[in-house]
């Protein structure tokens, strides 16, 4: 942040398995249109561990995460009770819950984010599948090769689609 | 713990507004069959307030109580898709996660139970009623009054049923 006068927003595709993490920076209207990645990654947990290990796990590797890249804002999903399967959103809430909890922590805000409008947002399409996303993300940050895997594509599109939201003349 | 030969519980009614929680000992076959209440309560949260704030209040509150109660197990009713609001029980799992983070970082075991399987161990009936659950704690525990607020029998309940689950004698 200091001296760019923009601001950065870490995006955050919350999974049990896999936690997709990526970090804009947006530049004021005078700075450039074009957001640059600052880092993007992955949280991936053990499949054999317990829930609670696995949840921790999220936890104490995002603390990390949020302590080096100092974000101004972190964005997540807004989860939703009609997926194929209900199950998993509410396992999904229990990543989510912990990936807040590190959030509030640091005094980061936080926003939540429909997944159909960042798809929209970002394809035009709310139901934009994981390459129409990552073809989307390539394009948008100008990079030379697609943003692996999906699950980064997506945080990266959550993290565009908040810093859009919050100051229009960023992006 | 100390002495007794016997193991405490703490069990937790998850909920964004109320969280109950009761911490109770179990004694040895020679320590006698009665359980004995160490504390409950509730966490009460500002409905006013952001979710992130809610569930990291539930996270400190529960910090606390954990290093003060010291249980050996920690249990947590099991949520489900089924409810009436699947909304609900994908919140509960926020405030589910941070519970189950509070309980790893102090290095406390963790047992998941089924509401229903708690309420058929107290009273015999699944899908017993807020008043009956207290009842039955008031006649396990032997107390002079009924536990109040429901939240709290029925965190009591789930301390009462993992315990008994993990040491048959016990209760």
């Amino acid at each position: 942040m200091e001296g760019s006068g923009g601001y950065r927003v870490l995006g955050i595709d919350p999974g049990l398995n896999i936690t997709g993490y990526g970090a804009v920076e947006f530049f004021g209207p005078s700075g450039g249109g074009t957001p640059a990645i600052i880092e993007a990654g992955t949280i991936r947990t053990d499949a054999k561990a317990d829930l609670a290990v696995r949840i921790s796990q999220i936890y104490t590797d995002l603390r990390e995460i949020i302590a080096e890249i100092k974000p101004d804002v972190v964005a997540v999903e807004q989860l939703y009770a009609h997926y194929a399967h209900p199950r998993t959103s509410i396992i999904m809430g229990h990543a989510r819950g912990v990936i807040m909890l590190a959030a509030t922590q640091a005094s980061v805000a936080i926003r939540s984010l429909a997944a159909t409008k960042v798809k929209k947002s970002l394809t035009g399409n709310g139901h934009a599948g994981k390459r129409q996303m990552q073809l989307a993300i390539q394009s948008v940050c100008r990079l030379d090769k697609i943003p692996e895997p999906p699950d980064v594509a997506d945080a990266l599109a959550i993290a565009l689609c908040a810093g859009r939201n919050i100051h229009p003349d960023g992006f």
